[in-house]
């Protein structure tokens, strides 16, 4: 398991049958990301037992209001839970001037700094990096700037093949070296090739993120192969009229998108107050592309 | 039944144990009256099936996240769901410029006026008034300023008794006259007068809410013989030396209040999130004060 994500909230901009709108954490190599935070995000967290003491890292898709209007509540809490860390913001650019008058007011003694870190969600380009993980915008379409999240782990190293270390009589420093980059001498001078003892590394992991969105083949190049693309799904294919003035997609379009991209599993999300039901938008999906699952509030998902 | 209460959230500021933070609406004389909105509200209200379209007025007792973090989200999801009155936000005039700002953002197309009625909190005055209602606010004692708010029926007409008016032979335009002052004339020129025919109106109710607010006997006059008083009681009494650090009551403390202000009955809610059980709150209350009620999301109470 290289990443572990908790859906918080499948719902769109109008909550109802019980989900929340859109929020949801992303946790891998000892790390939570957010991605969205709507309204009551953090009742969200806290029925679902998610601790956010590790949260570090914040990323909004657009300044929507059912994608980021539980942030100055999920703030303000933390502090009150005592969380250190700081927190970074990754929005546009607008966010701060709307947050920050709110956060001097509300949140003035915060045990953390809240650090906004603006970007523009028409240019595709990466965002984040640490030694594990890069986070890559996808400019998506919708009715204002709006982007997605490529998370993809950085290739791990190659594994040493145990077996053949000890047949060569490896020792614990020369293992180190040969793990480095090093070949190895033998006692006899012979000079083994540093590739006769490595193994394949672990697979990188990637999971893309888009939502709210148009159908968009654009963003096909960026997200393909992913193992998880999570698209939104508002609609079923008797609504499908309704995608272009509301400028979201249909099931059977985020299908589509994933057959198209080649991606290993498809979770759709964002589900129209309309339906207390959702098979019918699971079966159009799976008639396109089989691998989908729904998304559920509270959801934990392993890949 | 003349004022229907139901409790959206009794949580304090950190919610938990499934509670939300403080929001509650207030039914009487066809018309919803909202008091407080935190973070969520609008879940709550769809949870319990309130229907927000008769929602014109809301008030809030101070600027503590707690209390007002979800009328953003509350007003954008009202519009989405084609709500037209206007809606009045009765607070500390402090909200209007923080609020204001996300409103042109994120609803600037709003099928309703969204009008800020700026009150001061430390003072008692009547804030509201229509034919049957009035709301005064009740300075409390919190670390920002505070108001609770006091509604109160305005005196309903003595009603005219039926038997009497038939034993007199009055019809229904004289028995209008009388309703509105007049004395009656028989035939033959006696005149009865008007109380002759009049019983007792029904009783007005009274409703106060008073959270959060430190232990104050300054509010007694003001509360003094109200149906209802719903008192904050952060803290049981183990608890009961944080009460001067964080300006909040005990359960006791509130049941106090009540029990000075002779009011007929107490509910207790903004419980600390260290009480997963909240029995010993109701048994340190209702030592006090017999007739004490433990608040509880979703809870509808009709007086």
């Amino acid at each position: 398991m290289n990443f572990e994500l908790r859906v918080l909230g499948t719902g769109s901009a109008v909550p109802s049958y019980g989900r929340f709108s859109s929020s949801q954490v992303l946790h891998t190599h000892s790390k939570d990301f957010m991605i969205d935070c709507a309204d009551g995000t953090q009742y969200q967290l806290r029925r679902l037992g998610v601790k956010n003491t590790r949260l570090g890292h914040i990323f909004i898709s657009h300044l929507h209001g059912d994608h980021c209007f539980g942030l100055i509540a999920l703030i303000s809490t933390m502090s009150m839970l005592h969380h250190t860390n700081d927190i970074y913001i990754h929005a546009h650019p607008d966010l701060e001037r709307l947050l920050q008058p709110q956060l001097d007011y509300f949140c003035y003694d915060l045990p953390f700094k809240v650090i906004f870190e603006p970007f523009d969600p028409l240019q595709h380009s990466t965002i984040y990096e640490d030694r594990s993980l890069t986070v890559e915008t996808i400019p998506l379409v919708h009715s204002v700037p709006t982007s997605g999240f490529l998370f993809r782990e950085k290739p791990s190293a190659p594994h040493l093949n145990k077996e053949r270390l000890a047949w060569h009589g490896v020792g614990l420093a020369e293992a180190r070296a040969i793990k480095e980059g090093a070949d190895f001498t033998r006692a006899d001078g012979t000079v083994i090739p540093r590739a006769e003892f490595l193994t394949a590394p672990t697979p990188s992991k990637s999971y893309a993120y888009c939502c709210d969105t148009y159908y968009s083949e654009r963003i096909i190049p960026i997200i393909e192969g992913v193992d998880v693309l999570f698209h939104e799904a508002t609609f079923a294919q008797a609504e499908s009229h309704r995608c272009k003035n509301t400028l979201h997609s249909t099931a059977k379009g985020a299908a589509s998108i994933a057959a198209k991209a080649h991606v290993k599993q498809l979770i759709i999300s964002h589900f129209s107050a309309r339906y207390p039901q959702l098979d019918h938008l699971l079966d159009e999906a799976r008639e396109v592309f089989p691998d989908t699952l729904l998304a559920a509030d509270g959801m934990v998902f392993q890949f």
